[in-house]
């Protein structure tokens, strides 16, 4: 397995969703940052369950403790270790899966590669549970990142075919993400989203779900992060991004609408700004050769619908090597695009936190 | 910077357009295994220039030289380092670049990274050249796993507006990626080729140049391969493609769709297949939990439109600090996703080679 | 920092002497183990404090706990992550410490690395107390490792000028393994161990404290194990070794005696025996060119004297930058080297693990 | 197998003794750094063969030619690979090993491990003359260093029983180290040079071979350079000095004397001088709790005797499994410690590169 994540910032996760806990290690931070409990608390609220009417019902309080690596308030340079206890399991619900594999889960794959000894009680640990650790880590990072002066943020650009505005990708400011970056289920334009709840809803009521669409977006990064090929800003970032179950997809800047365009409409020119060299549109999404350019990184990620709906399905029984049916018991959010949002930020911000540490923007003490 | 990949099959990319070769070291290939020079080099002319009209006049021989690694026509287990030399350059057409960044190239974000040292003609180490390297370890891969029946294929799904047929995710077998793979400029349906040549060669004539989308399956994959979290078999994928330049976005299975399907529609359901665990549909591409159901692999690569283009476009004089303009000479695509095509499924195979190592499938020895 | 160690077992080390715990996080361990706690527990227990009149008076239980990773008493696949809960602890021992560096801590170094803000008590993130944690996987590995027919041993080769037997490194076997892994301060010749443990109790009255030499076998390695150059044998195990606090050096087969050999009398001929290729000495410590020959690996590593002394010493105050004077406060051991031996087989342990995962001998799942 | 090193600097090393060439690629260099050929060849021509009387006839230029990451005589922070050829080798020497595995080389792991089909002309990848790559690699990051006032050299501490003055650990200065690495078989006590050497020509004259110690010493290493537990600096040295065929042995400091010291003889207590920290001894070598103190880095690394030796030795053929003599042929250094040293020298230069560009003391550009 490799629960583990980067190179000069390493972040290891661990645990599963009916164990006592779930938890993060994180190697790397500079020491004597401050922690700010207040501010990652409000980013794990955001994807804490029982925020909204069409979420699951349990009520996880999500309330992550520090273990080591924090001294007086501060980092130490040590590794920070926190865990979040599992406090509200029903493993009776998934007795009956053992055997018989949930479509579009993990279920499957888990067992024939480890040979059924994975602990399937609520994914284990391929649970969106642990996504929980993602935005902890996330959420420190973003906290010191606020001292260089990047934000990151983003909102719900679609579900279903509901959409949100998208970014302007050359004028999206720190503003507009810390009001998103804020609040449960974030839109640019509020009046989208009465119709997005109104898909999200109309698919419980079905025994049914829906997928979406994140934009998120990362401002106030310098020019010439990140490294050619193989450790460019795409490269890191989609190697976080796809950590987060459901993620099916990803583009930067115009990313698939570029198929469509041409050099004359698709290349983003070059001005002088105020002194500073800026592009005339950004449809590279901040990101040239695999470098930043100094205009804001956007991307956009594809979640799929929840594997987990209350409506029959067809299945296997791996013992017997026979056909099927199953339905998926237990408390399962019709859409999970809203909660998946502040993971995908996270995603984001501990990768293009690696990379300024190996840049050496950030200092490591 | 950051120009190796892989943690168990360990590729490094080394080279310039414009010194005096280009190449690539792989560490960890398994010895004994015969090196296919022929397969080798018929992937590199898909990749090389002068294929066809639409495309570039440089005619390179893109012949790769094996220097260490090999003896007696097969691996031996030490470093296998491969040489490709730059025979056709035309560095003057390079000169008014310096100190005035294309627009949509990494020139800019390099200026900055590397306070100006870096090697700027034809791009320097960011040139498309490079992926001559990923062609030759891909198709190094691709040999060695023709004896584990795992096959890779791609074709160019759309430029433009212009699309081919998607590949049936479930059906996609090794006769037609054996098909594909061996031409250039493959497609599935030869009707749409004619329309995608004259959008190339209308853009060829306005001094433009177009975009689109590549699909690439890989047959053959056991389940269980794979990790969960951040070495699931898209985050290294995505790691892999994103080296690509001009790539800028990349989705599995049905990607961006997804967030307009529902749970009923989107999963894979499971049915027993001749014994063995199929499902139904394959809107996951061969993946769930970052771990291989066993299904085709199946995923998109959007390509931007070449950067390059005759027409005259804005930027800036990095010296002066001052705008100005810019035609960017020399000899160039108008259209760069048919020659992105093996390089594309090369990245594909170096990154299912590597995970296929780590989790044992492929012998070291 | 990076208190992460392997390649395909990644292993994650944290916690501070006077924080809540330390632990650790084990990602790469095959799934369906049996986690055989006694043994564990028995070797925590070697490790632990309080085991003889010489050493220090802390009796801390040093009981982990098992939090993540585990499902029905086997290895799940998933990271295992085990807590050691810190319960006896006494920190205004270390009140005058904070700006006057013990001499030969890592107090002064730590202290210009991370500006001050590290938590110094009881040394931190770099106590010895860590070790606790290598123990625990280590026990892990080892137990897993039984399986494959790998026995790992050591003894107390030295203390001060006292001298056990050196292993016979044709013959070490097995069962004398097993022997002295089952004890506390173990040795080849009992008859030795008074003398040591008086150059113990001398020092201790002194307020003096003494080094030695561990000596460490492992048996049971096949042939074939290692990789040239960067990750032979040889490299990896130093660099788990050198993990261990008061480590100074580490010598391999006849190590530093090889200066005065010979090629005649130091080259390790070869004969058959049993069918078996066999050396007929073993000066190189089972190793060649970074790779195991099938013969025992044996190795040798210096320990310095405990640091903490209870004598006056010469130090500096880093507020002042004034010379001043200090007196360790607290409870030490005045020879750490007993307590370091099955910390330095279990540094051997995850060593050989992780090469042997990457080899492909020990499999995933 | 894994010829790679470093983390922030990646070194990878191919070829084969044999083959048409060796070769390293670095990855990681920081931009614009002057590339000072004279030094590098210098550095080159204290380990090419032919030195001495004592040493190898084979007289092989060892001419570095780089092929990439260079641009106008400075770096250009892509990938720098330069290749030395090989130009006078007489494989016929190797005719009679192939089966008949030579004492205490790697022929028989490698055998194993590759199933035969490694090239073992000349130990193929194994060869002595990869080390060729390490001194291009170690004098480049030398020829950096120097602007960081960072400066490395040794001193061939001993041959046989015949032992050199060792370092003033506390006092070794730059001008003694700059002296030394720019000598072929560099001593402090240039009398005690004739009784190595003829300690070398008696063993040449009896068809056999010596071992010795090597002394390296880095100067101006600022305070807090290195990591806790796995990513010491004792543990990184160690790494990439273990890469060097025949080290058996390494000690940091007083190293295994320290078996025998105090703590109140080996503590190194602080005292201010020119206000600066400095210790009164150093016999940490520079180095508590894996992180540097200011003081000088002091290693010493065993080697053991040359291998390969014209006396009959007995093997096995591998074929027939059967007892059999060996006669070594080709040409070879009875000792090879002076050559030895600069190979070392280079190690520990690559090694605290790589330390000083993860701690930010380097730049990237």
């Amino acid at each position: 397995m490799s629960s583990n994540f980067g190179k000069c910032l390493e972040i290891s996760i661990f645990g599963e969703s009916h164990g006592p806990l779930v938890g993060v290690c994180i190697d790397g931070l500079p020491a004597g940052c401050d922690i700010d409990m207040e501010y990652i608390n409000k980013q794990m609220s955001r994807r804490a369950p029982g925020n909204d009417p069409g979420a699951t019902q349990r009520k996880e309080p999500d309330i992550p403790v520090i273990k080591t690596g924090s001294y007086r308030g501060k980092t130490t340079g040590a590794p920070l270790m926190a865990v979040i206890e599992n406090t509200n399991t029903r493993s009776a619900d998934y007795e009956n899966i053992e055997l018989v594999p949930r479509p579009s889960h993990s279920d499957y794959p888990a067992y024939v590669k480890y040979g059924g000894h994975n602990d399937i009680r609520g994914g284990g640990h391929f649970s969106g549970r642990l996504t929980a650790c993602m935005v902890f880590a996330g959420a420190l990072c973003r906290s010191i990142l606020k001292d260089y002066d990047i934000t990151i943020g983003g909102h719900v650009y679609s579900i279903g075919n509901a959409y949100d505005d998208k970014f302007d990708m050359c004028e999206v400011d720190k503003d507009l993400l810390n009001r998103l970056s804020s609040e449960y289920f974030a839109v640019i334009n509020e009046n989208i989203k009465v119709d997005m709840q109104d898909i999200i809803m109309l698919a419980k009521k079905d025994c049914n779900s829906v997928g979406g669409i994140i934009e998120v977006a990362v401002c106030g990064m310098p020019a010439g992060v990140g490294f050619p090929m193989f450790r460019g800003v795409e490269n890191v970032i989609s190697q976080a991004v796809f950590a987060v179950p459901a993620v099916k997809g990803i583009e930067f800047g115009a990313g698939f609408d570029f198929s469509c365009m041409t050099g004359v409409s698709g290349n983003d020119q070059y001005k002088m700004s105020c002194n500073t060299v800026k592009t005339m549109t950004n449809n590279n999404g901040g990101i040239l050769g695999g470098i930043t350019t100094g205009m804001p990184i956007v991307f956009r990620a594809a979640v799929k619908p929840t594997s987990s709906i209350a409506t029959e399905q067809r299945s296997v029984n791996l013992a017997t090597m026979q056909n099927t049916k199953l339905v998926v018991k237990g408390r399962h959010d019709p859409c999970i695009v809203p909660r998946a949002l502040p993971v995908i930020e996270s995603a984001a911000a501990i990768a293009v936190f690696d990379l300024l540490l190996e840049n050496g923007t950030i200092k490591r003490c």
